[in-house]
């Protein structure tokens, strides 16, 4: 079964954006989320959309340890520009809040290893208010982001059509494309055409951007998350083919950080994205963030997980009644990731199952707790119990069959020899 | 305003339970919300309903500074019991889970300056399917109660219908003031009607319970603590004044230190629930908190604010379009608790406006952020920004009429030297 989706999307994955850009999901932290629109700087300086905000975040990504983990694009979003363009009908950057100008922060962020990425809307004015792209300023624009070496673009669509849209987004793609700067495109074309077919041509989307906003934007709130969650499994059969290196559906940006989530669901949306190898844009203060927040944004294995190079998004596979979902992302070297999710709001809920259940192949598997990193050797058939925490995830990388080592079962951390593995009381109890 | 409210809680306030107890809210520990009706002992024996659940978080409000602040009652939930009643038609704990049986673990809590709470329903069977208590078992049942030295009773109401409960609640009062013991009631049975006249007389349920659950259950969300808040702010004018000294409204638990709250969220419910003049139960693994949920729980200036003598609830004062709600609560020695409360997702929300538009009269105040500790003194008519994180709270301490001191204003928490007051950029910024 699983074999097939994977057939299937190899099938699929033939053309992706021909800029050899973001072969794994991009990785990096963008300003949305956590500072929308804020631009007064005179009462709020530290938290107003200027260049003193992105060079501060690029500081945290270059001396936190962060862009060695894979998080390099520092992107702004709207709100950067003046209200006009400049005499030569170029977009310019609000004087104020922006003194050095767009093309010094983009080498600000080059000089430490870090991309910067930068916002249009096609259509006649930005969401926020600001110059929009019309159909007739693509080129200009495009030439202008290359010009500043920026190194990602972010195109929105308020104020545009469809028929617009439908000519817009391609003609970015290849005006970015003939600037000869390869510049990362992020297209949120799908978005405002409710993220389907027939409306929606992912196909196409595959061929002309490197990534895809597909739903709405996400906010502070848990039930923000799970609005998201839910909708990009229920269509999980489009989605899925749409996805491969170079082209990526997008649920929007991390909020692990901010205010609206707990511990247990900071760790389920970090768990979720990487098995729907989503885009890991941070959109959270880098400069106040708690260290259990950063553990779940720097957890290497998570991370891996997210970047494995052969990019198939993974599947939801299980829905139980009683609230516990399970997923499951195929990754390169035989090995995969296999996430318990619940979706309960009691307490924590014990989950028993097998790998033969979940569809794995005859033999032993190891199995390693991203988050906790306890490692146990499971045979396909052994039942095992998963305590699942309200709202909250396991979340297991699985390698290739191995050998069995029966000294290797965990129960509640404990080392134990089972003598008689076919003592249905003796189920090793995973975390 | 505030002081007809004032007038019309005392003019209602004359007739409490006549046990004497609970003259300020109840705090302590509550199993439900975290460990429900989990019996399996043999394969969760730390987390399942037995003797050692309850001695263990006695032996951590003994222990770890909660008693002292005034959390005291540990406090049984349903599926305490043995499914049948005793040769004698007395309740009884289940053996096995409950060995040393009740009175036992009520020495236990005596011992260390502890008071036990127990469990039963009006009805045929408890909601958990153990035996219920029935109109004709009720002076049984309080005599067995006060037998083992309980200290706090909550009378459920599931497999019972209205006209049983009209006769059951007032009956259990008078069994239980007959038995000579004092013991706390916590009466379900407004939660079962509605909540609200005329099915439910608050005027009677003062004269016979020390506390009553007016709402649902909460659950370990975001999403249930709102609704929870919601319903008792739309009702405020019905359910202000059935609370006071001795008789309280039951929001429900404190679920902070679970697992759906985010720390701004666990703030916003510990503040919430001192503007409710709430019961603070605990419903929580006291044996594993995180150090930031303690401080919260912990935090004396909302605790003195929930515990206030003159037991006025609080009240939802204004309700703004921008998700800004603010709460105020009239304290002994003419002082008050002041709240700001966000309902937005999106990002820090900075909110003007003076201690006059809040209807405080005319003279200076001294203000202290409960959780920042922050003091500052406000003149009625100065302007103030306070910032609101999304789905967070922040609560002022506000006492009598002070001599202004100017140089003690503050600005993003650094002392300024106020020349020109009337200047309207230099408004105060608080927190």
């Amino acid at each position: 079964m699983y074999q097939s989706v994977i057939f299937l999307a190899w099938a699929l994955s033939v053309s992706a954006l021909d800029n050899g850009l973001m072969l794994t999901p991009p990785m990096g932290w963008l300003a949305w989320e956590r500072y929308r629109c804020d631009i007064d700087c005179e009462n709020d300086p530290k938290n107003c959309i200027s260049e003193k905000l992105f060079m501060d975040m690029a500081d945290r990504l270059s001396e936190d340890g962060w862009k060695e983990l894979g998080y390099v694009y520092v992107n702004i979003d709207d709100c950067w520009s003046s209200m006009q363009r400049d005499k030569d009908g170029r977009l310019q950057a609000d004087p104020k809040r922006f003194p050095g100008g767009i093309k010094k922060l983009a080498n600000y962020l080059h000089e430490r290893d870090l991309k910067l990425g930068i916002y249009g809307d096609m259509g006649t004015h930005t969401c926020g208010g600001y110059p929009g792209t019309t159909l007739d300023k693509i080129e200009l624009d495009a030439q202008t982001f290359a010009d500043w070496e920026v190194d990602m673009f972010k195109f929105d669509g308020c104020y545009s059509n469809s028929t617009e849209q439908e000519k817009g987004y391609p003609l970015m793609s290849k005006a970015l494309n003939a600037t000869g700067r390869p510049i990362g495109y992020s297209c949120s074309w799908p978005a405002y055409q409710g993220g389907l077919p027939p409306k929606v041509n992912y196909t196409q989307l595959g061929e002309i951007c490197n990534l895809w906003r597909n739903y709405g934007d996400i906010e502070d709130s848990w039930d923000s998350v799970i609005a998201i969650v839910d909708w990009f499994f229920e269509n999980q059969e489009v989605l899925i083919p749409a996805a491969g290196p170079g082209r990526w559906n997008d649920p929007d940006m991390l909020i692990i950080g901010d205010f609206g989530l707990s511990l247990e669901q900071s760790r389920s949306q970090m768990a979720l994205w990487a098995i729907m190898a989503a885009p890991l844009f941070m959109s959270n203060d880098l400069r106040t963030l708690s260290s259990s927040a950063r553990a779940i944004l720097q957890n290497k294995m998570i991370i891996s997980i997210n970047q494995d190079p052969l990019g198939i998004q993974g599947q939801r596979i299980v829905k139980e009644k009683s609230g516990i979902q399970i997923f499951w992302r195929p990754l390169s070297k035989n090995t995969s990731a296999l996430l318990f999710f619940s979706r309960r709001s009691d307490m924590p809920y014990r989950y028993k199952t097998s790998l033969s259940k979940l569809n794995y192949t005859t033999g032993s598997y190891k199995v390693t707790d991203v988050y906790t990193y306890e490692t146990t050797v499971l045979k396909d058939s052994s039942e095992f119990v998963v305590s699942v925490n309200p709202s909250g995830v396991v979340m297991w990388y699985v390698s290739a069959p191995a050998k069995l080592n029966s000294r290797l079962y965990f129960r509640g951390g404990h080392v134990q020899d089972f003598a008689n593995e076919d003592n249905n009381n003796d189920i090793p109890y995973l975390l």
